[in-house]
């Protein structure tokens, strides 16, 4: 073969099924030949044009699974045939000063897969060694690509959020991120209680690992966590100021509110909401390849496994366009090679 | 002597000079003959009636020095000659949740000196030992007393910070806070930037150890500090929503904004703000008396001084309305025995 | 009844069944109708006569979980009829510089259980309200036992390891401590390897939730713990310098050995070892009262369990000896009502 | 000029002058004019043989100043004529386990300057970027060398030790590491306690910042330590298991011995004094260049100084021996263009 599919988008939310030159990779690069892609919410920055420079084509998706295809001069550490994942983090700069302190999801000089680079609506992906995942055996590639963003973030997101076992943590959404999230914090060893608007959510909530179940709709969540004690922390995945604001008024004293959600409305907290309670707002983007190595062995030892809806690569948009209905359930994820 | 003076308020803003009968301290309290007490923008709390039964009067004051007069019964710890603060903390009940976690800040059932008991615009108060703190050799008690709040919540502010050393640390505001949080910050080491409104203020920040002047007024404090290399702090002493938000703009990666002063319009982040960058916000709201030994043993040994204007006793409540009116340079101090 | 009976030692090693009036409660005291309590290695510092006064007679046992039957003046938060265990800390002063600062557990006036007052070999016993913990429905008395200080021992001894989730933790000795800080790390989603002597252990740590087992007498420890990529924490629980010491070869980069087995011969590690890694070695005691809460919580929720013989009161002296003589499997537990 | 000169030592002990060419940069490489290097005692690890392979020849030297002189292909951030420095680290591989995970101290395929590559007893060196620090106005290039190794080791040690503002912190040795320890102890605002032998070095250390001196020839330094309320930290800087063990019983609860000089007898602990107490001992090595970079910044800053005996190049090896010597007052560091 020496072309292959892949579905690019150029402006704002124009995909087309493209074939292109199968090239070798470049120095410190593997070519991955596509097993799954899951589409992601912030898949927007590129199909909606909000990217950097919209009239260049990109192909959108970061969380990528596949096998490594061919590698590039000076690729010492991955091989051919291997396993591998690509998430948001393409690959750090290594030189800039978040890079020098190891902070390297906070590079200033990042490639981010499916924006800044080529991501996984595609056969093929080429992918820098620094961005590289290892995928272990033990988990079905298609369930492990929605792990790599949604999952990797929500994962963290706990670590950051620090609070210890057996307190109780609440989840804010069951959507794509959500419903991961009270997997891995039931796997952490929290009282977990979710949140979402409607009763019919609650058995799915306490099916994927909630003890407890809030109907925002029917109930003032904070005071709901506050009966419950207060929550050490709230992982807020609403892509909403106005709902996740309220939430801290929740958390008990030295409780964090983890604010994994991008929203087109601002945060609103009054400040003796912080002061009394000694109380924080913590922003939270996503982690590292070997945090996500960490994630993997995580979620196979302990189950963690998506919901997911599988479309063929032509239907990638017709995925794309039900994930931003709010109509996946859970994670809708491309099947490259259909 | 049988009785003793003591400012009262009633209701809202009213005070008057009563003479009380003088009392044996209780269980578990001591009596303290007040040498001096710091007026402090939180004493609006009891002046302007915002405590809890605002019909009962009540001596304002939470910056007390003084020395103790007797000691009541099952006092072991503390003897009569002793010279010893209360701040804010009046006490906790060591029974509900946090007291049990060892997190007294957050007792429940708290007593708060000056708004649910007694505090220090008098000649004498009555203080529970879980309140007390020993004042150290080598600073005036006039000078320790604005300490015991200004100077405990800017400096266990600071450690909640956990900014490293070196690293780039705000101060906005250069008030009865801001000046002490310049202070300790330049002597925790930091790289000190202040932020106040005015050119005026330049000189009078440098002299208390700032390396760095952002005049609000003339220039984006969030932009002043990017070009600075981003803050890993930012301590945020002015009771405005409005001014403190959008200083989240001038944190490094990692950075954390420390909300110290409570204001009357909320704070309003966009979330991206906080997630691209990983920023956090942080309320925090004062320490524990032994955090007050701590602080006044740091205070003397790198030479930490409040600028204080003293009043007499029955002057108070004018050295309350300068405080009021942003005129105080920079703390008023009642002087007890004059 | 106006008398209960307790199995009282004095000197050395000298037990005896006497029967004790049955009194009231003092201030801040309650009374506890003793239902199980657990034989823990600990106990040696009572029954051998290594306390600070060996001749005053002491009932040993400080894993005890009963009824409140009787609550002295000025206990507000504890009811009769409430099931409560009683851990090693009997209670925390309040007022020394550690109590000042939260950490209860170096209170360094601090009562024990057991040993500074009187334990739960006993049909009652009286407990000072600092040192209840609530004991929740979902456990059975006799399992919870072994928890209150075995169980809290090793859940927070995890805690101070701070090893990320996903990572290896090892855990040295499968007896009282370790059978339970197997399930704990595994409830916490690490990985974990169980070291043990004899290849006969595998089946039993493989069933306690451990993913490797390594006999020590067949390979050496420490070069097996770094063919796994090296352990983020070692729980070294044996009572034993020389065994522990070499395990600190065995961990990963900026890994931690947490000490919890006090051990006749010393640690003896070479500086070399902690230096190149960035390697810690971290003392371990035990947790407070709301801890103990924490982990009954996390227990339930998770489903750890110890396993545990019965023994009746007056038997505690064969059980007690069966623990010394490494012979319970794995927690003896002195059934008081038979 | 087409050769340097440069001091190379073949297996033990054997210095000798050599004339070298001068060679362009390799790429992501920078070819450094050295003004001034700095004599560390592990530079033992070179000149007495001890490294991988001691019979090829090698530079000692890894407290490197001097001034950017050729910049090779692919270099972006570094600029011929900038001022820059080189420590122990001399590049990380980013690819290992812990370079992902921003642990570049500890990568398992490092360069150490002076061991695994040429150091700076010499005219010239050739330095990654990955390694490269860079150097401020508003200190002397001759006592900027010495803060590369021995200031970062204890500069970082102190941040490991994360003991707060104000409390007592140790420093073990007064020699090249510990004069600088003293320093950066008492600028982070704490209580400082310098410990060592004999009388006659009170002075000097009470000259470099110590609140009190303790002559451990005439008194049991952990006794002295408890006696001043406990250390929170002590930094051990002797090259001594024998007398670092000893200083565990002088920590106060929670207190860390910071294990910083290699000795060549081991450590010896009693399990009971890591338990009861809950004290740690942690390893640390040295920290990353842009570490130094905070160190150098924190150093102008706060005047931090080295006090140095300068040597012409030609006489490093009677700086050396001074050095091993312990004769050093305190640091020697080689004069390159003397």
């Amino acid at each position: 073969m020496n072309t292959y599919r892949a579905l690019e988008v150029t402006g704002s939310h124009d995909f087309r099924l493209v074939a292109r030159e199968l090239r070798e990779p470049a120095p410190h690069e593997v070519r991955v030949r596509v097993e799954y892609c899951g589409v992601c919410h912030t898949d927007v920055l590129a199909v909606e044009g909000l990217r950097a420079d919209p009239s260049r084509p990109v192909v959108p998706g970061h969380e990528i699974v596949g096998v490594i295809d061919a590698v590039g001069p000076g690729v010492r550490a991955w091989h051919v045939g291997e396993r591998v994942g690509v998430g948001f983090l393409a690959g750090h700069c290594g030189e800039c000063d978040p890079c020098r302190r190891g902070d390297f999801v906070n590079c200033t000089d990042q490639e981010q897969t499916g924006t800044t680079v080529d991501g996984g609506y595609a056969e093929y992906v080429h992918a820098r060694t620094s961005g590289l995942v290892r995928v272990p055996e033990g988990i079905a590639p298609a369930e492990a690509a929605p792990l790599l963003c949604a999952g990797l973030t929500t994962f963290t997101g706990l670590q950051q959020a620090g609070a210890s076992p057996g307190s109780l943590v609440a989840v804010q959404g069951i959507g794509g991120l959500g419903h991961l999230a009270l997997q891995y914090a039931r796997s952490l060893g929290h009282r977990v209680a979710a949140i979402a608007r409607g009763a019919e959510k609650e058995e799915l909530a306490l099916g994927l690992g909630a003890h407890h179940y809030i109907d925002s709709s029917a109930q003032d969540p904070a005071a709901a966590l506050q009966a419950l004690g207060g929550a050490a922390a709230v992982l807020a995945t609403a892509s909403s100021g106005a709902s996740m604001s309220p939430l801290v008024a929740g958390l008990a004293p030295r409780g964090r509110l983890v604010v994994l959600g991008a929203a087109p409305d601002p945060l609103e907290v009054r400040t003796t909401e912080l002061i009394f309670g000694s109380r924080s707002l913590l922003g939270h983007l996503t982690g590292t390849p070997i945090q996500n190595e960490d994630n993997l062995a995580f979620s196979v030892a302990n189950g963690i496994r998506p919901r997911i809806e599988t479309v063929p690569l032509a239907d990638a948009p017709k995925g794309y366009a039900r994930m931003l209905a709010g109509q996946a359930r859970f994670r809708v994820v491309i099947d490259a090679a259909a």
